[in-house]
């Protein structure tokens, strides 16, 4: 029997759930692999404050080189985030023989690809499972469970905060500002909320999921990326009046030699699964053409959940050591020689449905001159409605207009925009009916 | 690169849609794998009938030792179905050296610990992930995805036949035998349906569900086990103005050294994922320490989604193939040494919360009669609603009742059964809110 030598970096929330569970759980590790897992040190920059563990037999130190360095090393854990110094530490960690297990989505999504052949070289495992969709597992299902498809779509709710604050939105009718206000003191958002409510973190995490669904370079560069800040509560309200649910989703697809990857609020039809995904919950969808659709629901974040994904991770290497590593499947799906490089399907290529809020003075005419234009573009309207009116302040239209090509509806909206009734930023979301 | 050679036996619809992804698929699983899978032998007792493929290069034959025995072959899927001859086929395949891969939940359910303990003899797999949740790679995602977590319970709808039947009776308010009747037209239920609408199938799936998430030995005949049959349109209809929708689940918890395994009709909230899944879909919902609830859905059965499981397996050995197959997850989940005997919690000990539907003739004083006995056995009340008056007919009276042992239940039942205003068999479903 192997005992496997855990070094774990970065002692935060994450890192807690990791240790507790190689610790209290370790009967059990044991029981399903056959061998021990020995978590023997712990480095982080503050290794005074106790997180409610008991850590005898378990090495603390600040010093990062007693881990990515250290020769008793067999698995270095990475939970510190963000790009550097986590990326460094990573490389030299592998360049000293150690395989590396990471949560950081940041991380691969920048720089996996690199990091993914050094590790090859090296001959040690990168894995990620945490990366994506927290505990779902989905990140192993797609690269394995439905390696047998050619991958059609992947559709996710990636980011626990996002969603959260939208459901918060619709159930209580409260604005944006404050249920991320709410959040924020609730500790369920972060003081700088952009890396979520901007979209960056799922993009991050779509950027993974579609390079692995196609076998293409991570290209997290070439998302298109939209936030939920310009979303009010009379927008949910609308969606709902006209059978949709709005959700901020990642979603790509691949169109011949091009993929698209775009990160957006968008319309979901109320009776969709994806829709019934609620507070912090997250979910993926994968639609491959044996398997047809699959989702996978579960949480996103937290200690625990996240944990649960590093060890499977731990756990498939540890399962693999010595001599079988070679022979797990590769991080991203495709032996790094069988993996293309990314071209993007610009976002004014993409075809979609869509609604359109348009802040108009009603005057006489105005309606006519708006669906003319939508007409000239021979964009077909679904809906229009308009909510109240008003003699001298702009009102609220709102539009669901049939599938077109963006750039197209991007040139009616330009002209419309012209006209001196029609007011402020227009919101344009799409929508997604998942092939139904 | 080495090549994976493998024989299919039963060229039925799974087989056919298992040959399809092996002989037009074989480029991207050929990129996916860095090596080539290829399909060289079929073995059915009906080779004559056009299943619409190109087969060139694949040899046809009814001789079934030209697949288990075959010299040429590495690995043998079988999907013929059943216990026997699916049994020996596959022991000798195994004894033969060859690797396999098998859609048969009947035979794992049944034969499975006898089949890996052989197959562990041998150094060859034995997998099965088409075996429950047909396309939705569940099994992976617990056995593997999942290791760090104990897990607290499974849940699943795993028979996409009698989701199907309880949906249309659901939507088209009809009764049992007329959807049945339907489906059977239609080809989506089986001449002779026991297997699916009186639970069997369900069982099957949950028994390796339950051995998995705990580490048991496979208990199929421990899984108290009923069917569909008896719910009316109008128990659908009670359920829905309670607030629940009826599934067929199968629920498996564990109890200190006992394990609870049943399957039968469910009440389940509205508002819960599960009550969403409908149609021929599956569900599996996997409760760990760690991750929480994670639900997994998909296509259950058809000739793609079931393909598609069966492909992930194939995938699997033969990245590992030759030398790390030992390194691949126990088919289990832990060490065949490392598994428990399984020792049942008896449905009488189970506790749930419960639908009662009573045809109750309506006299004065039988209401207090029963719910006197109900109070006897300190069993209480949540509703009771009776639908309708008649002065010789006998009514439905429905009650849903708190948590109680069932045990304690039926002991009340039988009591209020002896009342002369009491006719026919009580309907008793259970109640499942996930914790919630």
């Amino acid at each position: 029997m192997t005992n496997i030598r855990v070094g774990l970096i970065g002692f935060g929330t994450i890192g807690t759930g990791v240790a507790r569970n190689l610790l209290e759980q370790s009967a059990l590790l044991q029981q399903r692999l056959g061998k021990s897992i020995q978590l023997l040190r712990i480095c982080d920059r503050d290794i005074s404050h106790d997180r409610g563990l008991d850590l005898r037999g378990v090495e603390l130190t600040d010093n990062i080189d007693h881990v990515i360095k250290a020769d008793d090393i067999d698995l270095v854990i990475e939970l510190i985030g963000g790009y550097e110094p986590a990326r460094s530490f990573v490389q030299t960690a592998i360049e000293h023989g150690k395989h590396v297990v990471t949560a950081n989505k940041a991380l691969i999504a920048k720089h996996g690809d690199e990091l993914f052949v050094v590790a090859e070289k090296h001959g040690v495992s990168l894995a990620f499972e945490a990366a994506v969709g927290g505990g779902i597992a989905c990140l192993k299902a797609l690269r394995e469970g439905l390696a047998g498809n050619e991958i059609q779509a992947v559709f996710g709710i990636l980011n626990g905060t996002c969603n959260y604050i939208l459901t918060r939105m619709e159930n209580e009718g409260l604005d944006f500002d404050v249920v991320l206000k709410d959040a924020q003191d609730l500790g369920y958002a972060e003081a700088d909320p952009s890396f979520d409510v901007d979209g960056v973190d799922t993009a991050h995490k779509l950027a993974i999921l579609s390079a692995m669904a196609f076998g293409t370079k991570i290209a997290f560069d070439a998302v298109h990326t939209e936030g939920i800040r310009q979303i009010s509560a009379q927008d949910i309200q609308s969606a709902t009046e006209l059978g949709y649910r709005i959700k901020l989703l990642g979603i790509t697809r691949p169109h011949g030699d091009q993929v698209e990857m775009r990160v957006h609020p968008t319309l979901v039809p109320l009776d969709s699964q994806i829709a019934q995904v609620s507070d912090s919950y997250n979910a993926v969808l994968v639609d491959g053409d044996y398997v047809e659709k699959t989702i996978f629901i579960g949480r996103g974040a937290g200690e625990k959940p996240t944990a649960s994904a590093v060890i499977s991770d731990v756990m498939d290497i540890a399962r693999a050591m010595p001599d079988g590593i070679k022979h797990l499947a590769p991080p991203m799906g495709f032996p790094q020689a069988n993996r293309r490089p990314f071209n993007v399907l610009p976002i004014v290529d993409v075809e979609c449905a869509y609604y359109l809020r348009l802040m108009v003075k009603d005057q006489p005419g105005v309606m006519a001159s708006i669906t003319n234009v939508l007409a000239d573009h021979r964009i077909s309207l679904e809906a229009i409605t308009q909510k109240e009116r008003h003699e001298t302040e702009a009102v609220a239209v709102v539009m669901l207009v049939h599938e077109t090509r963006e750039g197209n509806l991007q040139a009616a909206i330009d002209r419309i925009m012209q006209f001196e009734s029609v007011e402020d930023q227009p919101l344009i979301l799409r929508i997604e009916r998942f092939g139904e």
